[in-house]
């Protein structure tokens, strides 16, 4: 059981069974990380068992029953001695067989044994074996043999009984038999159906290799101080420095992480007795041990170790399983600590893994009851009474309780009701419906597209498809972050943007090479974004402003103006609510770029949908209802999507956009003569096709000089264009000329490249992706394929004609780390995503940047 | 007043101001059609009075006021000699200022020609000078000179007082002066801005030129037979040979046309005293001289003439106006007479013209009575009374009545309405509506959009913008030719598929080299395109066939099923319906190539949209009210044209194309044991990605399977791909690998690629025209920038993995000139149009052919 110094040639002359030895040739790729880490603990002398590692192929061959020479593996062992096999497969997630002990028990072992470590301890290992070997080798039926236990004589024996009774064989006696049966076993278990598809599912390969360790057992039974456990430096939950571990004296494998109550802390603890007061001098070798690894191999691990009468045994290394929160300073510490360099510590950190730091979640420790499912359409978890109409949300918030909105689907109507709820659940869309987009942008946890469950808006009844029943006032939780619908209160863990958080984003930012900017309709947005350092506000949707009630009305006012007089002065009344709201974002945003689209919604959306709604309406414009419900329909859309809105509008009925700019022009100058000076960016909606940007291009002018004159202020602004149809893209060379810069707004460009709306893609996306019809959601991740396509050939022809053309993305999809490393390599300036995606984006632009630098 | 033969050196030195000899220097191009026209009849030696040509930069230079040297433009022309100036433009229809006559009358030439012609014919003479001048170049007010009179001399008295009196100046003497001031005033009335404005309109470029002839003058008034007339040897109506023409002693100019009571027939004629009777020389004379401008001028040309004392002056030839029915007789005729190639007649006759010959026209020779407007949505006219509901149509047909079918839009529901009316008017739509495609699909007359109207359905009233009521039962016109509704009867044009229209289709074919195939969805569709010689059926859209009364219920009831085997059930009944459809339309195409669309639209379509639809649904698949509400609301979606259809429908409900492939499969082997052999094609819609094609191809293979074995015949299909998204054209190369064919369906791709919804597009489509945002409709005219791109993108790719790989082009665009001319340019196969298009269509290839052919 030392370190290899004897006995090696034999197997050293075969790569695919290897003694591991620091000079052995081993690497991840084709013997696993198990085997990889422990040649690395041999080579910092650490007090490894003698272990033999067997290749992916040697593996692979075993499964196709080639064996390899069982002598030669034996080789570096010595005769007698009990061998444990473990699986090392690429990544650990992967997940594989589990571990097989005490290989080599026998009759004859079990006598040599009892003498030299006392009868019951011997029996225990042999019990052991004779449990593993019979379920997970000879494939016996588990209950048997769980019933009868593995401590002791009684059960030895009764194990022993057991297997000749199902086998009508007496057990296995020969080590080298014993061994071949473990290897087939285990080799063959990976090559299984099921657990191939199983570690597909986790991103492996199909031809993901398994590696095999042969390593000699340190026992943990015995005389003097003899037992098992592990150890490691922080804790995996909060991330913060803390010795973790159990210790159980005469135990084996896992056994002290079994919840036994005789396990004991591995540090003075007033909880109760521990391994420093048992054995302080095997507890000092381990804290020793401990920080080498931690320093050497530059990562918080988690050692399995066994004492042997009193001396220490490190079995094994993993890498610290750790939550979102943990991973973050735990990098952060390594490199502050000089272990790892920031970079290093930026690569560490997953970066949808911050999503969660970023929002309440469930603790998924605890039991919830999950009564519904959905789409995880916007992170976090919220818990809330049940509301079914906006109004009610609003009222819950003023009464001060929380609810949650649930709607078969929401609209533009629903927005305050939203802001007023705790979370959202709808039965109908999908990620880039109303609900998600709307949900991820003011960070309020939502599911959608429920559709097994039922709604029963008049009845005010939610119902499970199990059949639970939910009325209005019952309490239920969502869970945005894992699509799932919750009875009642559950615990949830707090949000956490710490120190770690913070210095992480700090360093990201060093590294960056493209610009993040946040998609923000309202100050409060605006503010929000400001708080996670977006440098700019990239899409401001106007629509959203005209919204509360009193604005509601003037816009209705405006809609059914009869002629361009009246429309006139109905904008005439919206112009200073418009120029107060984007005064105060510029003011909020203290200079930063800021991009304000254009109305883009089709000016039905501002109408009310019901019988209800159209005579509040008909009162409110003192018209007859008829004649409201006649304008009301006549405005109705077969395809909203692909009518009547964006330019169109700013096209045909022009005043709109003359009003919203005037606001826009009025605001710079007042938010500048405060602050910084602003330049906004104007950006033109829906565009097909040249000549929309030049009429719109030519009012726009014509209210910028009329601004002028009648301030005598200077200002400047840039006008640029939202590529949404595939025709933008294609034609993006006339247009560039008339505009400074393009920003792509994937997601109707996605609805149009596919013919698809993601209102109605809800119903059957999943399908679609489960059948691998498409390989994704392609709302959720962009289509590099098809709509990226048309972002490139976008991008070059609109940079041919005009080569300081700002370039950006500002769909759904700007926050994705594959977005941004599709929009880097396509050399666009910034991407813009929701003020809640903006911490995801600097980190996967760092990332981008470091992996480009290290090429 | 010879031929050219002395003082014509001076002015052959200037080309912009040249004599017309048979070697002038004269083109169209520079000169204008009237010179070179004269040119071509100098040179057959015909009496054309000497004509002097002025260029366009001549005319362009006098504009600016830069007059040529009178003395050198005067001095072919004999002293004294009266002249004429006429306008030349590069096309007649360009329009250009009116002929100015007698140039040259003053008081000494009065005097002069009394004594030769007597004092009233000078008088005459001078009197419409003055006329003329006063109008046309000092600009006065006409309604003085008219009231005045231009024969004799108490009007010559007047005339020459008024002129006084307006301007104070006597009425200009010298010719020189009178010349000069006549070409300035037509040479500026060229470039006045509604004239421009007007000739753009009709297709010239803005720096159009204008040409002018001076001429000298061959009177009509005088001793001896004298007069003046036209003569040409067609009928412009019927396109007949049939000598047409009139004429008048003592007159000039266009005096014969005006209706005058005295103007004689040309040849003998029951109806009263003819030229022939009266100068039988002369008649002789101008019958052969009219004879070689049809030979030698190769068209049949309209001459304007004088007589002098006996003799025939030919002053000018224009070709004969016609309409499109004599447009194809005088082309056909011209080359069967030899006197033009049959290739030379094919390029003669504008494609669209053929439209008008198949369809009912209002004659508009005779008053009508317009109450509204909107998009000629289908072409050809007809009459009946009102109805508002598909029913009232079909009732109507049923007794008998021809009736117009009033809709806000029309739906797959009210198909067979439009099958029995007359004609269709909406409200809302525009070219590739509903009802338009429908319409043009079945060849009944259709006026879309004319949202100028007010439709009230529920009160059954139509009430045009003028305020004109028409109820249900009223009688009106609709003319989708030119997109009017009329009120009551109007004299109609009947269609006129003729020898003549069907020998110059042959010789098309024999020119053509693309195919032209119909889209057809109906057995009865087929027969028509077989009689406009399809070459087969390029897109079948199996939906229409669902919507008969019997099969839609079943159809009902496999959507409503719970459980594929249910909806198995209900296919069950479907197929054999399914199968006799395309048993029928495989005999009727008798081996020419079918291609079938697996079903496309939503499922919704086919569920009834009100109250009174869902009831009767209730009962019929006896199910509570409220279940089959609460389904078809389920159904509804936000953007159905982006939605659940095509091969998304295909692949989550595939019992369906299971079906349709069984009954196309089934059908086939029918129809092949009785006739022809049939090799199916079979298209899946609206793919955007490969995998879509493969999952389909996989069930349809299976299909195929089963059918081979159950029924042991052999038969072959093809499998390919309807490109209707932008997607699909971008990732042709994979999608290629799995079909054989790729339709492009330019109607969705359209909507695509601009994000434009062509059943909303309607309400501002007009205004994106006119305003020059669009150039064209792109759902009427092919975007070539933009999809047009898509387009070849797409055939490239998939050529590039298939080189035998069939592409066409089956949208509405199919059949226009441009759209073939594209899909040539880029290699197609085939277009596919509606059964009535196909004749347009196989002119326009014919002729896109001939004009590679010439180079």
């Amino acid at each position: 059981m030392l370190q290899a110094t004897r006995k090696d040639a034999a197997v050293q002359n075969d790569p695919n069974v290897t003694l591991i030895t620091p000079e052995a040739p081993v690497a991840v790729q084709t013997h696993g990380g198990r085997t990889k880490c422990l040649q690395r603990l041999v080579r910092l002398d650490l007090p490894v068992p003698r272990t033999v590692g067997l290749s992916f192929d040697a593996v692979h061959n075993i499964a196709r029953g080639e064996m390899p020479d069982l002598g030669m593996l034996l080789s570096p062992f010595d005769a007698g001695e009990l061998l444990c096999v473990r699986p090392s497969s690429e990544d650990p997630d992967w997940g594989g067989p589990g571990a097989i002990l005490n290989i080599g028990m026998n009759d004859a072992r079990y006598v040599d044994l009892s003498e030299r470590l006392g009868e019951e301890a011997a029996a225990s290992l042999y019990a052991r074996f004779v449990h593993s070997y019979a379920v997970l080798v000879a494939r016996l039926d588990p209950d048997v043999f769980d019933e009868i236990g593995m401590e002791g004589k009684a059960s030895l024996s009764a194990a022993l009984h057991a297997f000749e009774d199902e086998t009508d064989e007496p057990f296995p006696q020969d080590p080298a038999v014993q061994l071949a049966e473990v290897l087939r076993s285990m080799a063959r278990a990976w090559e299984g159906t099921s657990a191939r598809l199983l570690r597909q599912a986790k991103g492996a390969p199909a031809d993901a290799g398994l590696g095999l360790v042969v390593q000699s057992m340190a026992l943990g039974f015995g005389t003097g101080e003899c037992g098992s456990g592990v150890i490691q430096l922080v804790d995996g939950q909060t991330g913060l420095l803390q010795l973790t571990g159990r210790y159980l004296s005469q135990s084996q494998g896992r056994d002290a992480l079994e919840g036994r109550a005789e396990a004991l802390f591995l540090e003075r603890d007033p909880r109760g007795p521990s391994l420093e007061e048992l054995a302080p001098t095997a507890f000092k070798d381990l804290i020793r041990y401990a920080g080498l690894m931690r320093t050497k191999l530059r990562e918080e691990m988690q050692a399995e170790f066994v004492i042997e009468d009193g001396r220490v045994h490190l079995l094994d290394g993993v890498r610290v399983s750790r939550n979102s929160r943990a991973a973050v300073r735990i990098a952060v510490r390594l490199a502050e600590d000089k272990i790892i360099t920031q970079q290093e510590a930026l690569m560490r950190v997953p970066p949808v893994a911050l999503n969660e730091l970023l929002h309440k979640q469930v603790d998924r420790d605890f039991a919830h009851d999950v009564v519904g499912r959905g789409v995880a359409a916007s992170p976090g978890a919220a818990t809330g009474k049940i509301v079914f109409s906006a109004a009610d949300a609003q009222a819950s918030a003023a009464r001060g309780e929380a609810c949650v909105l649930v709607r078969r689907e929401t609209s533009p109507e629903d927005i305050r009701g939203m802001h007023a709820a705790s979370a959202v659940l709808t039965e109908r869309g999908g990620m880039t419906s109303h609900a998600a987009v709307i949900g991820r942008g003011i960070g309020l946890p939502c599911v959608v597209g429920a559709n097994e469950m039922r709604f029963q808006m008049r009845k005010k009844l939610l119902t499970g498809p199990g059949g639970r029943v939910f009325k209005e006032g019952d309490v239920i939780t969502v869970d945005g972050t894992h699509g799932e619908i919750l009875a009642g209160d559950v615990a949830m863990l707090e949000a956490t943007l710490d120190d770690a958080f913070q210095t992480l984003l700090t360093w990201a930012d060093e590294e960056r090479d493209i610009s993040i900017r946040a998609n923000a309709d309202t100050p409060a947005d605006a503010r929000l974004a400001k708080s996670f350092q977006a440098q700019g506000i990239g899409l401001c949707r106007t629509e959203h402003m005209f919204f509360d009630d009193d604005r509601l009305t003037v816009m209705r006012e405006m809609i059914f103006a009869d002629n361009s007089e009246d429309r006139r002065a109905a904008l005439e009344r919206l112009l200073p609510v418009q120029r107060a709201d984007f005064t105060e974002l510029f003011q909020t945003m203290a200079g930063l770029p800021v991009c304000i689209r254009l109305l883009d919604p089709p000016l039905h959306e501002f109408l009310p949908s019901d019988h209800a709604g159209h005579r509040a309406l008909a009162e409110a414009l003192d018209l007859p209802l008829s004649q409201v419900t006649r304008r009301v329909d006549a405005m109705g859309e077969y395809n909203p999507m692909l009518g009547m809105r964006g330019v169109r509008l700013g096209i045909t009925v022009p005043e709109i956009y003359d009003m919203q700019a005037r606001a826009i022009f009025e605001a710079a100058i007042t938010a500048g003569k405060s602050g910084a000076s602003v330049v906004p960016e104007i950006m033109i909606p829906l565009v097909s096709a040249k000549r929309e940007v030049e009429l719109v291009k030519m009012r726009i002018d014509l209210v910028a000089a009329a601004v002028r004159s009648e301030t005598g202020a200077e200002f400047d602004y840039k006008l640029g264009v939202m590529v949404e149809t595939p025709r933008a893209a294609l034609r993006a060379e006339e247009i560039a000329q008339e505009a400074t810069f393009l920003s792509f707004g994937t997601n109707d460009l996605t609805q149009m490249t596919y013919g698809l709306s993601r209102d109605d893609a809800g119903r059957f996306m999943s399908d679609y992706v489960r059948q691998g019809v498409f390989s994704e959601d392609p709302f959720h991740t962009l289509d590099v394929d098809g709509v990226g396509e048309l972002l490139i050939l976008g991008a070059k022809r609109g940079r041919a004609v005009r080569a300081d053309l700002v370039l950006s993305m500002c769909g759904e999809h700007g926050g994705n780390p594959e977005s941004i490393a599709f929009c880097r390599a396509a050399g666009f300036d910034y991407v813009s995503c929701s003020p809640f995606r903006v911490p995801v984006a600097r980190l996967a632009a760092a990332q981008l940047a470091i992996f480009d630098k290290l090429g």
